[in-house]
């Protein structure tokens, strides 16, 4: 999916409800897509995993690439629509970038799905 | 995406635990990938929203293709593929198929997302 079609999380928060909550418009449903999207991948499935799994929440981009058995270019692929959709911050500190679980960027997408 | 490619959603709940709790296998992740993929189109987030406003979160098929604007195959096979991955059951009375919303489901694949 080309990273410029993914929006920042707080448009989804921004523009949508429980979607068991009333009939979603058109708009929100595309926005919600895109969301859900960048997390419907395995390799990103894993990435936000071992981001989360790492102390500080933090991990840095060399040490993902070993564990997901892919090539730095497609981690960093993978990371990049991750971060335009909201879920990861990336910060560089000298050579290696690092990246950041958002706090309650996936509570905000289950928060979507849950029946009310 | 091919209806085969789909799991029941049991398989989810069976495999896998919340994506932050743990780092993912590669097996996890796909099966949760498959069923968030599922849920990743705008057609079938409104389809599931439409179903839930209905009375008795029960909708007829002829009721869902006008306000989506699609085709009667399209929205068929969207709900195929809801059928699928376990959020949607259908019924067949007289004419018509009849959907209605997997209680729990969009709740199991929230609780995956959900932080621990």
């Amino acid at each position: 999916m080309p990273v410029a079609e993914l929006l920042p999380l707080t448009d989804v928060t921004a523009c949508c409800t429980p979607i068991t909550l009333d009939a979603m418009t058109a708009e929100q449903a595309e926005v919600m897509a895109r969301t859900l999207k960048a997390l419907a991948d395995p390799a990103r499935l894993r990435l936000l995993s071992l981001v989360a799994a790492h102390d500080d929440d933090e991990a840095c981009v060399c040490d993902l690439t070993e564990p997901l058995g892919l090539s730095q270019p497609t981690v960093s692929h993978h990371l990049k629509i991750l971060v335009e959709a909201g879920f990861l911050t990336r910060s560089k500190r000298a050579t290696w970038a690092y990246y950041r679980i958002v706090p309650g960027s996936l509570d905000a997408v289950a928060g979507l799905l849950t029946s009310v």
